[in-house]
């Protein structure tokens, strides 16, 4: 194997850049700003000048890459091709093709970005010493990653893992930003927890609890304050760990993995969210895959760099 | 590779035996009874003996065996060791390592049933030309195999593909076999749908349909007059697609296939029941998967032999 390999996480905002030794050490990471104008066009090529220079102030050259891996949010095929990211203006775009040419034919791969921190956290983070893991990140949205023999599920559509949208209640009446309604999304993001947490607000006027001062309440608020005892927040808590418990039971029958691993914003909550989900996951769950380990995700940001360049250092 | 091979499929009354040509062809086939007495100890070498004589019969060796593939009505692990199996009374048994010395070390290779028989049919049946299929099987119960690159998900605790016990009600007051209430089974088994159209009939007192002349009721007749228009008869088919519709929807969530094959007796109903499941799923399917497509099995009582020697013959 080659001394050296990148791992690149391409946000809508910041590219982070991982610069790796080939046994899976950064050397060093940074950012750099996501051009998204003209249909996003100059996101690859602003990545390959990133490469080179880096190379160049190291006096190392394009021979001593094993390859470039890339997370993208978009759905990814696993012929490297992304089917539309909107976050960067792209439309169909063969990245593992465009970036190999403008690195000289570097080998490069391709994920989409929850699958790849899904990989980050398999490999380094809280799924490591398990092959098959299903991570499920907790953000503004809900996404999530199928890693199997240490290897991304990318699904016929590039859609495998796209748990958010699993439909977890029959009586939801908003419309998800996916256009169903009732998805694990509008109950389990950071946004899903405010928006239940001020439903049920309304819904109960006579409830006295810290959350009714708060302008606007957020995910973290109605954690906290479930920590301290206050009884709607718990009982929102319990809502959230109802609806990923039982969605999670709906996974491991299909799958059966070996650990589930919590991540994203919302999971900072800790240990509160953990028992939240398990306490609906384990009688939900089919006997056979009932004492699956549940963990938090440790690599943060990081994620997305660690599982890029794993896809490029597999063993 | 070598020129023949063997695929057993193991039930809890008969042994299904098919020897084939290294192609994939059928030799011939026949039937064996499973002697469960004394926790099923004679089940394996009473397969060693059919298939030596078998080689015996027409002057082949063992050493013009590729290999041996077995499918088992219980979970399997990776390493090919079967962790209980109630219908032939068998503990924990190393099938791959018992049967490859009662074979003089002929390679074997060992799945679940459900799971073997979804092999078969992405190999040879509903979902041939595919890599990525989910098989679902209506019998008396609901079992499910899930095929990700041509090859079985078995999962860490050999429960990869029981979909059969996904919670798919929160209503149900009935206990379902595995202990936990509103499982798919509970509604899209043979005794399910039966179970369904009986309920009704009580909480209906006053609906007409030819279903209350009928004791008992069987799954076919719930289909055969819903073909013939009866309202009641729909009403149960709609539950019924329904209920899968809505899970295979979250399995597409999860893994994201090519195709979804249904199979077992109740999918003899044949369109009819493709019909109502897919009313149901599309709808509450995320959108990159909603255009999957929905196949009826066509190997029936002959996917587990294919499936079975296709774990020997893999590319």
């Amino acid at each position: 194997m080659k001394p050296y390999a990148f791992g690149v996480d391409i946000g809508g905002t910041t590219i982070k850049m991982g610069f790796f030794s080939s046994d899976g050490k950064f050397i060093d990471h940074w950012e750099i700003p996501t051009h998204t104008e003209n249909n996003g066009e100059k996101v690859l090529p602003d990545i390959a000048r990133s490469i080179k220079k880096k190379l160049k102030d190291n006096s190392i050259t394009l021979d001593d890459l094993e390859g470039v891996g890339v997370g993208v949010p978009g759905p990814v095929l696993s012929d490297g091709v992304v089917n539309k990211c909107v976050n960067l203006g792209w439309g169909v775009v063969d990245v593992r093709k465009k970036l190999s040419s403008l690195l000289d034919g570097v080998y490069v791969e391709v994920g989409n970005d929850a699958n790849v921190a899904a990989l980050g956290e398999q490999w380094n983070g809280g799924g490591k010493g398990h092959d098959n893991v299903v991570m499920v990140t907790l953000g503004t949205g809900v996404g999530g990653g199928i890693i199997l023999g240490g290897r991304i599920l990318a699904g016929a559509n590039g859609a495998a893992g796209e748990i958010g949208h699993m439909k977890v209640s029959d009586k939801e009446t908003a419309v998800c930003g996916c256009g169903k309604k009732g998805c694990l999304e509008q109950y389990s993001s950071a946004t899903g927890v405010v928006r239940l947490a001020n439903l049920s607000l309304a819904a109960n006027p006579s409830v006295e609890t810290p959350l009714r001062d708060l302008d606007p309440i957020t995910a973290k608020d109605v954690f906290d304050y479930a920590k301290t005892g206050d009884e709607f927040s718990l009982s929102i808590v319990d809502i959230v760990g109802k609806m990923l418990g039982e969605a999670i039971a709906h996974i491991t029958c299909v799958v059966d993995p070996d650990v589930i691993v919590i991540g994203g914003g919302v999971s900072k909550a800790g240990q509160i969210l953990l028992d939240a989900i398990e306490k609906h996951y384990r009688p939900a769950a089919f006997h056979a895959s009932r004492d699956v380990d549940f963990k938090l995700a440790v690599l943060g940001n990081e994620a997305g760099m660690y599982g890029a360049v794993r896809m490029v250092l597999t063993d």
